[in-house]
């Protein structure tokens, strides 16, 4: 991605049509993509929950895995369709496992490399969600790529990844003879590679899916939670609103940060202060506790720039009456006015309802990665990460999660499939009263799937990976 | 400021004359500015100190005010200036009380108005550090403003600050009836109006030491490194590599963060990336382990680019082999071959040698603003706030300075001096072995300014301000 792509792409010279006032969200268009479900979820029901006949009418089957079905280290996966939310389901799901391949120095990427070289040389195993917007294509799209583009870029870079320290040149031949120590000076550790190929991937499958829906002449965008077990650390990329986190006996560990428009504020808006065309004269850049009005005229009142984390008082000029950037609080805060999220995969042709305005240009599709060191840890029965997207976090604290998975899982020790149930279980906290241990009686109406992934089996397994 | 004004500022539309190889560091141009102290040192002498009259012939003095001079809050100071680095001592330290006044509403500033309304309204207290570059003048600048640029800029939101929580509107008047609603879902607290007041008054000393060496033809930046008490609160904001600390029985916390190449990469990268004519074709944005050679042309190197965090490889072509935009390791890393901090006051002017490359547009004078609840901590005897310039922090670590801290004062209850004895031994213990309690040899050549801030006293009798 070049500077001049990026004029070129956002920067459009022309005159644009006069935009009417924006509305909080874009409807769904429909998209011709086929409703589907995650393959690991052929042949199972729909979970007998006791949601389906208590007293809400709305009542949605809650789906796990056909029992028998074993998901990489006896994860545990449960999803909430919300069918009346939008024609087709926008969450997506993906696992499996990482087969890498080594590069023979000098031998490029064909098709006798297949031959010549037909063992995978590292493995590692793969858990990821979607959470669609604007549509299911780029969800289903991520669903179907992503791992691909993981996998060829950790590729690229595995002779680096394999050697004690990386070396400066990925070919091993030393230019100048303290390459190492210039490496080890810069603190660069086989993990940061794993890093980097994790963040390229990223944004080779937001190209990918970018090409996709222009050549189908569909939209839509998604966001994106990865966590990936390799050489005995769990990485775990995150670029949306979806949430991992470590329970164990005595901790809850975040093991990912919410991208969205009221965490990244300042970002935004210093691309908005540097790009005052980015928002074609309708939108204002600084942050005000709720949009003005004619009455806010010459009065100072609250309002934050792009500079300030703490807030200072200005007098209220005109062009301060247009439709803020960032508008609203916590879930109903939009990216002008039409989107919850600020990074993710997709959305390359959104723009303001009624408005020539591109999403896009603020949009990052590049994850923060956290890495946990799983051997280090030396994992106890019943640590494990909890992954889901936001409906869930909506309505669950981390610690109320804790809780709930503490509770369950000492009376479940023999049942092989206990993670799912564990997953489902968690679900069901979600869907009201009658059916919420947490008797704390917060709904929620979102999609919603959950992987729980189990540390302890994997770690005292893992040499024989 | 406008995005205009950035521009205008910054993109400059004529050639540019070609530029020889940049240099580490740009020699300091002498200062018409006097050699000058901070007035709180008026009287003192140097200590006599055991380094004197050690083995090492360059040894300096260490000052400290004069014993019954008292500082706020009985606060110690001490500093050592290395009359060989530069002509003019680059450290200076400011510090004294604030006084708020308050405005009355709709009464607008002028000479009657000291006359209406005498009486401050707000008590607070200010210790500040400044670490110079390229001459002594942005320092002596911001000693001499930073305090009233503050207070004015406290004073203009006064009234929010008082309150219950920060109005809507600053004069009071609701226009609309859920405005306190819109604040409280926000989270807006009156510590917000602080930290804005703390974020416009480096901005508001920035522009004046603008002005101020444009006008003298003078040149030089500095660091600023500021803790203010208000209202039973502790308000620490840094811009540069300064660093504070909270030394407590059982704990050590810093308070602060430092600004550097380094650790603000991904910010830098990501300018020169949307604005490439600051680089004049000249510099590289990528970072590599070491600056690239011919010999590297067409190899795969370690190599990142503003959008990641982790590494990868890239092929190397003939761009790649530029002076890096950032380069160097720890201590010795520097913005576009000359700086070693990203944040700070001053530096207007400061250009590449014998280019006509800026490097304040890759600057910022916003500080970062870390709040501790003095109150709340309930500190005890003997827990306080170390503050220093960078010249300490390179040679002693957080834990180190916290033992050093915990060994000295249970000896020297009853000396009201102690304080500014510690800052003192803090120093020494940077000066080499023989002088070193550490005993870990490590010696700073570097200018240190300290002060140390004790809590209890003033916690327990805050009512009395």
């Amino acid at each position: 991605m070049s500077a001049d792509w990026f004029r070129r792409r956002f920067l459009p010279g022309g005159p644009l049509p006069a935009p009417g006032p924006p509305r909080p969200r874009p409807r769904p268009r429909c998209s011709p993509v086929p409703y589907r479900r995650p393959r690991f979820l052929r042949g199972s029901s729909s979970s007998p929950s006791a949601a389906d006949a208590s007293r809400r009418p709305d009542a949605r089957p809650v789906r796990s895995p056909a029992r028998g079905r074993a998901l990489p280290w006896n994860a545990g996966y449960a999803e909430i369709i919300n069918a009346e939310k939008s024609e087709f389901n926008e969450d997506q799901a993906a696992c499996g496992k990482l087969c890498i391949r080594r590069y023979e120095f000098g031998v490029e990427e064909d098709q006798e490399w297949l031959t010549l070289c037909p063992e995978e040389f590292l493995t590692g195993h793969y858990w990821a969600l979607f959470d669609g917007h604007g549509g299911p294509a780029a969800a289903i799209l991520a669903a179907n790529t992503l791992h691909s583009c993981l996998r060829r870029q950790l590729e690229a870079v595995v002779e680096g990844m394999v050697a004690t320290q990386p070396p400066m040149h990925l070919s091993g031949h030393c230019v100048c003879p303290s390459d190492p120590q210039f490496v080890e000076e810069k603190g660069i550790r086989a993990e940061d590679l794993v890093i980097g190929a994790l963040e390229s991937a990223f944004q080779e499958c937001d190209e990918v899916i970018g090409r996709e829906l222009e050549a189908s002449g569909q939209a839509g965008g998604c966001t994106a939670l990865v966590a990936m077990s390799l050489q005995g650390k769990l990485y775990v990329a995150n670029a949306g609103d979806s949430r991992a986190i470590l329970v164990r006996r005595n901790e809850v560990r975040p093991l990912s940060s919410e991208f969205t428009p009221e965490t990244e504020r300042q970002r935004i808006q210093q691309l908005a202060f540097v790009y005052p065309e980015l928002l074609a004269g309708e939108f204002t850049r600084l942050e005000f506790p709720r949009r003005l009005k004619g009455d806010d005229l010459g009065q100072k009142v609250l309002f934050r720039d792009h500079h300030m984390s703490g807030w200072s008082y200005k007098c209220v000029e005109k062009s301060d009456l247009k439709y803020p950037l960032i508008h609203g609080q916590g879930r109903q805060a939009r990216l002008l006015g039409t989107l919850a999220v600020s990074r993710g995969l997709g959305d390359h042709q959104l723009r303001v309802l009624d408005t020539n305005i591109q999403l896009k240009p603020f949009l990052l599709s590049v994850p923060q990665v956290t890495v946990l060191d799983v051997d280090q840890l030396e994992p106890q029965e019943d640590d494990l990460v909890v992954m889901a997207t936001d409906g869930l976090w909506d309505v669950l604290s981390n610690e109320q999660v804790a809780r709930l998975v503490r509770s369950f899982l000492p009376g479940n020790q023999e049942d092989p499939h206990r993670f799912s149930e564990l997953a489902q279980m968690l679900i069901h906290s979600t869907q009201g009263k009658d059916d919420n241990p947490t008797q704390e009686g917060q709904v929620s109406y979102d999609d919603i799937s959950v992987f729980v992934i189990p540390l302890h089996s994997q770690h005292q397994g893992r040499s024989s990976h």
